[in-house]
């Protein structure tokens, strides 16, 4: 019953939540008219529920099963985990391809739909180098920026995530139907909305919400002043997340929207190193076939990481504990855990506490 | 015997204000035995002053005569306000052209001596806006950047400064000399170094803490790392100054030194009117031809684009034929067509002649 979650008009994740809280985890009896009672839902919602468009269902049922996409519910474990964090997490995701790939740590890369040659070459450039760095590339799949993003990272060998502001079984731009199969066979493409939904100019902005959600930083390639790609940037800046921006000429319409984050305070970016310094990644420098501009840096890195690794032991400790033990900065702490976790290195305990994994 | 302080080796403000106080505010005073004896010198200049080279002095003074200049002592009330509040203010400064210029309110805009011919372009329209604002534009005259911003400046009506790193009879570069001469007529060129001073490797850094000194704020328009504009900038951060920097392309390694600066806390320029905005300086419209850019003037510049490909055609023109069907100023007409040429608009063919590209 899945697939009737997903279908369920103006759900939010919390309702979800205290839905299969009622239906004891069962997600088969949520529509079930106690249960639907008990929660304080939507009246599209409600609607729904008490007379569910079985047509509908069945559709997406038999689409689910041919293509191999999943549904995943906000309260499943596998439900990527920043994305949950995030303000405005969808109570559902369908996703084709990898479950895990959402949950591996991801850069948003974002743009123009027109760029220049040369910011879709950085683009390109940038994917790659971050794949390589094993960091996930996720995108909108969108022409220009977007689809250079994707393409960068296939190259480098490593992982991306497409979102779409259209069902699964309807891949946005038609053009990128090849790209996007490819992104399936390692990555993954999901989309917040059930199969037959097409690509309506309101979807596009909670699509840019799960880009910015999943991602623990967005990059701005080359951005108009006044486009969607800034409103991705704006999200990711709302929830705590890094803004990255890479400038350009001050001649140059697509340069705008980079500068005005900028000014506002991205970090300008001038190398993919640069992203990774900011983020705390610790990149093993076999990895890399491009050096990453300092590689002192990159060393020092190492030494931090390895150091909070031995301040925190396999009995767990606080992350005021660890600034103690270690002096780093707490925010800078608080990034290192999270990119560990994602890594499988550390596992966070009840009571705010974190353990390595040995 | 002001010509005779100038040459004191060593001799810093504070001690040319201790020196004079001692001698009751003459300077002709100043060497003598008792006078000398009672203020805390550096050897160097306690035995020139006790015998002073008085051939050169002579020489001095006679060039002082024939050519106009004047020296200007740290004590002397005319002696620029900016300038006299900075970390280190020379004791003398030798001025050719407007004292009062000196104490009109400056911009300084360095930067590369090879700079892009984008970035050419740039420094000669910002200043001369800055000019039509009433902002004295302050550099070193070298070659690139510097003279690019004095042009641009005198080509706006406006006045222009620039700081010598030799003596003010040995102008440096010896190209530049025409141009020193066009300055002095309305603004001034100036130096802390004695008639006959080489132009030595060790002055230059001198020079730049007088040009910082000398302005409310340093733009650097295209500067590689570790260049010498980033000394300026440093020097101008350090006395509380502001410090702008304009972006270029990632792959421009003249757009290094400035994305280095923004990322150190330099505030990201893309148009003349942000310089102004930060510096809280108030410019009645009808002082500028070109509007101080927001969304509107954007499209005002499209206008101005559109009009002169439609002037251009793509059988091609040259300068002056596009001014007379544009309407346009010959410069802006120049720098227009140097845009739209990078941009590959625009293609330079033989005889001074341009044409659109299909």
């Amino acid at each position: 019953m899945r697939a009737l979650l997903g279908r369920t008009p103006g759900l939010n994740s919390a309702q979800l939540e205290e839905l299969l809280a009622e239906a004891g985890g069962e997600a088969e009896r949520a529509a079930e008219a106690r249960i639907a009672r008990a929660v304080d839902l939507p009246q599209a919602a409600r609607t729904f529920l008490s007379s569910p468009d079985e047509t509908a269902i069945d559709s997406d049922v038999a689409w689910l099963e041919g293509s191999g996409a999943r549904i995943l519910l906000y309260t499943d474990p596998e439900y990527p985990p920043l994305l949950r964090e995030s303000t405005s997490a969808p109570a559902v995701l369908y996703v084709l391809g990898s479950v895990s790939a959402l949950r591996s740590p991801q850069l948003a890369m974002v743009g123009s739909r027109s760029p220049t040659p040369a910011g879709r070459a950085t683009a390109r450039e940038f994917a790659a180098w971050f794949a390589r760095a094993g960091l996930t590339v996720t995108s909108g799949l969108a022409f220009g920026i977007d689809s250079a993003s994707h393409e960068g990272a296939l190259a480098g060998g490593g992982l991306t995530v497409a979102v779409l502001g259209s069902g699964l079984d309807r891949i946005y731009p038609a053009e990128h139907a090849a790209l996007a199969a490819r992104i399936v066979q390692s990555g993954a493409v999901v989309s917040e909305f059930p199969p037959r939904t097409a690509p309506l100019r309101p979807n596009f902005p909670r699509r840019d919400r799960i880009i910015s959600g999943l991602s623990l930083g967005t990059l701005v390639v080359e951005a108009a002043r006044q486009s969607g790609s800034l409103i991705t940037a704006r999200l990711a800046a709302e929830s705590g997340r890094e803004v990255f921006a890479i400038p350009g000429s001050i001649h140059s319409p697509v340069s705008r929207g980079c500068h005005q984050l900028i000014k506002s305070g991205a970090k300008l970016v001038e190398e993919a190193a640069d992203v990774l310094a900011e983020l705390n990644i610790l990149v093993p420098k076999e990895q890399l076939t491009t050096p990453p501009g300092d590689t002192e840096e990159a060393g020092e890195l190492d030494k931090e990481y390895e150091m909070l690794l031995d301040a925190l032991g396999f009995e767990g400790a606080t992350i005021d504990t660890l600034v103690a033990r270690t002096g780093l900065r707490s925010e800078s702490v608080a990034s290192m855990l999270l990119i560990l976790e994602l890594g499988d290195r550390v596992a966070a305990l009840p009571g705010g506490r974190y353990a390595r994994i040995p």
